[in-house]
């Protein structure tokens, strides 16, 4: 009598990911009895099924400290599910079998507060930029980055998010015995200690187009949100967005110059409302975390003039640069009547950017020229 | 007997532009009647009005080849009289009273077919450059670009345009033979040969915080669309896609880098859906002209790989970079029937993709271990 776990466990070892039928027979008849019936059918894949050494796999997961969650357990990430529900992907589709993990994280935990991170391996240096800042931000704000382990924007939203609080998670297309790209090997070990490798593939499975392709629905559907930082005309980050929209998650776009091939894909993203443009970690809390504060503009500097009301600006712009006018001169010009523009006139004393001449002639205060240059800089103007 | 033409332009020399009060008389009760209302009142606006001196004003205009263009003219752009029913911004609006014009093109003419282009005065390198190239662009796709004159990416696309087929407009807050900024007097003079300085004050006036306010309704109004490249967070380009909103324009934007301060009123207007994401020339006509053709995706490289069926990618995929597989072995791992396989592996045979060798085993044709590596890079693989 084989258990759920067991049977969940020799499906994902003999199946390949995302394969719909796999996946709805399970869904109807449940992981026991299809793995029974495969056991009992001909053909190739029952063979591979009566072939499998399950004990094999179970002592190797042991000593190589990785383990199998299904469906129920405490760390299995419910969202997943919903991948049963959605619209296929390049034929693609159905809720992961089961979960092979390897970390120190727990994965329902950091899901739960989670953004993934997609992007191009040949990204630019301003990508990484981008994409690492986002991440460690995103990190220090209690959110769990999510990447797929590869070179480019992947590993710089990795390394990103272990330099920030919260732990990383990566999400692989072999065993997370393996480390793809070889180069990433210490990197995974450090994603490892506080966070997880995760992989709907059996240990020491290599990596395949097809894996890939079924990998991303699970950066995808982990995670609240995703966000691409670079993409070229043919990338396959967008494929998870395509997923994410799938999904109805939340999707977003980092911009780039648009001198840049690689924000190619960003900029279609954004341009056809696919994805919304963020271009910081608090636009990003805005649309994953709706009660999160509102962005704050950028502080913006404060001017003499920010103050005044519209009678004295009127009045204050038409004292030139150099030389002085008449209080009558100015009423006239600004359309005033001259007891308003007088009491005007000496509202601007009073603020000290105005003065009365010997000459009984109105004319900038000496020290206001800084103030009227800084204004009129800010009109478009410079002092005539 | 005052003519409408005198009546508006005497009207245009006494009030200050985008004055609603002066507008809305005007359309009611038309500008001869306003003007000799006028100069029965009291009070200074009719001070200034009897002290006028018209005919100096027309000589001046006839020496500086300067025209002052009214509803009616061939030359008047009738689009701009939709200010007069469109929601104020900061207190003004309205049609303009006249237009005062300078240089060899019909302005009317050229803004049948236009787009205006606005951003900081103190742009980036990366913004000028962006400006510059999209005006050439549409000058040469058969545009006139509108800008204002400024310094910074309003000088970047009146240069653009100029380096290309079409002229180009420049819109001043002063009077049309006053060059504002000084250091742009060659420019407005390149400006006006085959294109137009366009105001509505009159000659030698100068300009001021409101006038650039009005000014920008102008830029908005003449064109079919407005495109924003860069504005930091105080911008007052910003100003101008607010009045082209506000009459039922296009509004675009260029993205920038997520790092530049210049490109934050850019990604704003974006990310808020007041304006659309615009990377080139041909995205901006595909918006501002609904016939124009669509804009082409860059050319991708083909692969080898691309015409694969499912299942030949499927096999394809099986054989190791090194070493050799056995049929059988090949379709176990692609889950396909003995076969099947055979018959796929026959026809990657016939695309010189695989090779049986001597030892009846299935292995990489040597020339398609680029094929392979080319292909698997793109699925984010590297040769195992």
């Amino acid at each position: 009598m084989t258990s759920e776990r067991m049977a969940r466990m020799a499906l994902s070892c003999v199946t390949e990911p995302a394969n719909p039928l796999v996946a709805r027979a399970i869904a109807e008849f449940g992981a026991v009895d299809v793995w029974e019936g495969l056991l009992a059918q001909d053909g190739l894949m029952s063979k591979r099924a009566r072939e499998l050494k399950l004990k094999e796999v179970v002592s190797e997961c042991g000593s190589l400290g990785i383990r199998f969650v299904i469906p129920g357990d405490d760390e299995w990430p419910a969202q997943v599910e919903q991948l049963g529900c959605c619209e296929p992907v390049h034929k693609l589709c159905g809720a992961p079998i089961g979960l092979w993990l390897r970390g120190g994280g727990d994965l329902a935990k950091l899901c739960a507060r989670s953004v993934s991170i997609v992007g191009a391996r040949a990204a630019t240096a301003y990508g990484e930029r981008a994409a690492g800042e986002l991440a460690c931000d995103l990190s220090d704000a209690g959110y769990a980055i999510i990447s797929g382990g590869a070179f480019g924007i992947d590993a710089a939203a990795h390394r990103g998010c272990l330099a920030g609080r919260t732990p990383t998670i990566a999400v692989l297309a072999g065993g997370v015995n393996r480390a793809y790209p070889e180069a990433h090997a210490s990197l995974f070990t450090r994603i490892a200690k506080d966070g997880v490798l995760v992989s709907e593939l059996p240990p020491s499975e290599h990596p395949t187009k097809v894996r890939f392709l079924g990998r991303n629905r699970l950066i995808a559907a982990l995670a609240i949100g995703t966000v691409i930082v670079e993409g070229a005309v043919r990338s396959g980050a967008k494929n998870s967005i395509t997923w994410a929209t799938s999904l109805g998650r939340i999707t977003m776009a980092v911009p780039g110059p648009v001198t840049s091939a690689m924000s190619y894909s960003p900029h279609q993203l954004i341009r056809n409302a696919e994805a919304v443009l963020v271009t910081n970690s608090l636009e990003v809390l805005e649309l994953v975390c709706p009660g999160a504060p509102d962005v704050p503009r950028p502080a913006v500097q404060r001017r003499a003039t920010d103050d005044l009301s519209e009678n004295e600006l009127r009045v204050y712009e038409f004292i030139p640069g150099r030389g002085s006018r008449s209080a009558e001169e100015l009423a006239m010009r600004a359309g005033l009547n001259i007891p308003v523009c007088l009491s005007v006139l000496h509202s601007l004393c009073d603020k000290e950017l105005v003065m009365l001449n010997p000459a009984d002639q109105w004319q900038l205060k000496p020290a206001s020229h800084v103030a009227m240059a800084d204004h009129l800089e800010n009109a478009g103007l410079r002092l005539l």
